[in-house]
């Protein structure tokens, strides 16, 4: 064969899909493998994006993102207390194209990417793309605390960026305080990206601590945020991303060489997305993750406290089995499907989500319970 | 500031948007600046998107494309004439992302890609994009055939691709036959790839040479098509590239990587597209270029005979000045606007675009025929 992109040869196969499509093979199996809500998008955004088909909003759009919908925004995000722009938001192709888009954008190669473990394997695959290696801090190894220790073990001359997941996925967790104040400390004025993906933020069960609030770090903070999450838009594929105006400028040089522009309907619907409370839903997730905790609990499964997001993230080291071992076992024995904890970089561990009915997610949890005691 | 991907700075501006924002500031100006069919999209094909959203196909869709929608992909490209199987399609965010997934997927840095000019200005900026150099074969001056002589004098052992666009934009030509001859005997087996960006090809006016339709070019190809242009889907954002099987396998990981998937609804609609019968909107495009040839011969303007697209370029270098500052001229002297054709690496041209209604085409023309005769 002709030669291709070398990077491409390094990128890891999505482990994540291998069991997704393991489970589709096992009838009746309950999917708690799920990454996206089990909800449709509310019908106020529909009928937005309806409205604009009919009114012939199908040309071609700004490639920054329209005018309105940059603007609106802009003052999202400057209520919840970051105080943005509109000339600084680039509209994107979900957060998965403003995470490319930032981390492409940003990158040279040989340079170094910090990811703290477990995480999303994007950001790997990403940085493997730029050219650039990854640097794990495993921070379930510090009761998913980010220490300053951790962090100075892992900076050196060529870290250029550090990606921050809160809340996490795949553990629900937000670094708390300290961890937040040890990552500034070692990063602010050094000439280090923070990437945050903040995809999970409209589900945070309570007022969580956001990076994304501190002033101090804008000039080296780039934000990157979905409409897929809180407003069930997976497929409907728009986010946007948030750099100082200088980057944003730059950073719309390679998303319109890639994508040109969003369709001019979604961005329309968006509109409508984001006057839509959110609140029913959090509570909707909050009262499932409250039932899943419990049952954990009587199942004895040590479990990092969610504080946000869809999933939990149980320990499974005490039954000395690999994760991978553990779910292939689980799937075909007892027709429940999680994702193994390596597939996001931390063994003895699983993900569990409950993007699916509380009925469903009871019969998954029974079957697990059972599981365990065979064990 | 922090550093940011060097190649980002290697980028040129865009010289098109310069001149389409100029003529935007001269009250009543006629635009013959734009690349997007000023139709909107055919009811059916809006229609079918409505359905899809009322029927909430709102989640994700698998990062390939959907099943359906690659099957109608596969069948239509195989009734044209070149076989194609469903696992060979990509459905890409318009051809911007067929083309940026194929070349950047392709490409390492330090490979040469030969692109013919006139050109697009896309393929040089994903080029630099990927660290390479783009090497120009000028068919301005060769009456728009592309001759051994000047593939032999480009190919060195560092091309890797070759990017051909037919029906051409700016031009609107169509290489001849001998032409295709050329390019195949030059790269036929060699590791070479043909990129052929055929988003006009539905907007042909006649029976004209496709060298995608040469299965022996099949295993270094990669065709990228966009729903774009002959459904007037510009806003929509969809398109999708066939390459090698295993080519195309490859490509999905970069694609998935750097926008996950493409709106489920939006791939319903386009199963309406394929159906959609394009043969009035061709007839209407081929009335309007008729009728512009006929104008610029009344203005002894010489001019390639464009056999697709919706552009012609013809030239102006008996006027003695540059294409840029005389589309400054006409713009400020006359109300009407085009493109210089040094936007397009060739310069003594100009580019007039027909996606506007006839009477807005005369008054452009009318304009146009004074502004020469007070040169």
């Amino acid at each position: 064969m002709i030669p291709l992109n070398e990077n491409l040869f390094r990128l890891k196969p999505s482990a994540i899909r291998r069991f997704t499509a393991m489970a589709k093979d096992v009838p009746d199996c309950v999917m708690l493998t799920l990454g996206e809500p089990d909800l449709c998008t509310p019908q106020e955004v529909k009928d937005a994006a309806i409205a604009a088909l009919k009114d012939d909003q199908t040309h071609y759009a700004p490639n920054q993102g329209t005018a309105a919908l940059r603007q609106a925004i802009a003052d999202y995000e400057t209520r919840r207390g970051m105080v943005t722009s509109p000339d600084q938001v680039l509209a994107t192709v979900g957060a998965t194209e403003a995470l490319s888009t930032a981390m492409e954008g940003i990158l040279n190669p040989g340079d170094q990417v910090i990811v703290l473990t477990p995480a999303y394997p994007l950001y790997e695959s990403l940085a493997t793309l730029a050219g650039c290696k990854t640097v794990k801090i495993d921070i379930s190894r510090d009761g998913f605390r980010l220490t300053r220790q951790a962090l100075d073990a892992a900076i050196t001359d060529k870290t250029r960026a550090i990606v921050l997941n809160s809340p996490n996925n795949p553990t629900g967790t937000v670094p708390d305080a300290e961890s937040l104040r040890n990552l500034k400390d070692a990063i602010l004025g050094k000439p280090i990206w923070l990437v945050c993906d903040n995809v999970y933020s409209q589900l945070s069960y309570g007022n969580v601590p956001d990076i994304t609030l501190d002033p101090e770090l804008a000039p080296q903070r780039i934000l990157c945020q979905s409409f897929s999450k809180p407003y069930a838009m997976t497929g409907w594929r728009i986010g946007y991303l948030t750099a100082p105006l200088q980057v944003t400028e730059k950073l719309l040089l390679l998303h319109a060489a890639r994508v040109s522009c969003l369709p001019t309907f979604v961005q329309s619907a968006c509109l409508a997305a984001l006057k839509w409370d959110t609140r029913e839903t959090v509570e909707l997730y909050r009262s499932r993750r409250d039932y899943v905790l419990a049952r954990l609990e009587g199942m004895d499964l040590p479990c990092p406290r969610p504080e946000g997001a869809f999933y939990v993230f149980p320990d499974i080291r005490k039954y000395g089995m690999d994760s991978e071992t553990f779910c292939t076992r689980m799937i075909r024995e007892a027709a429940v499907a999680a994702v193994p904890g390596s597939c996001f970089g931390a063994e003895g561990f699983l993900r569990l989500s409950y993007c699916c009915s509380m009925e469903r997610l009871k019969t998954g949890l029974d079957r697990m319970e059972q599981f365990l005691k065979t064990l």
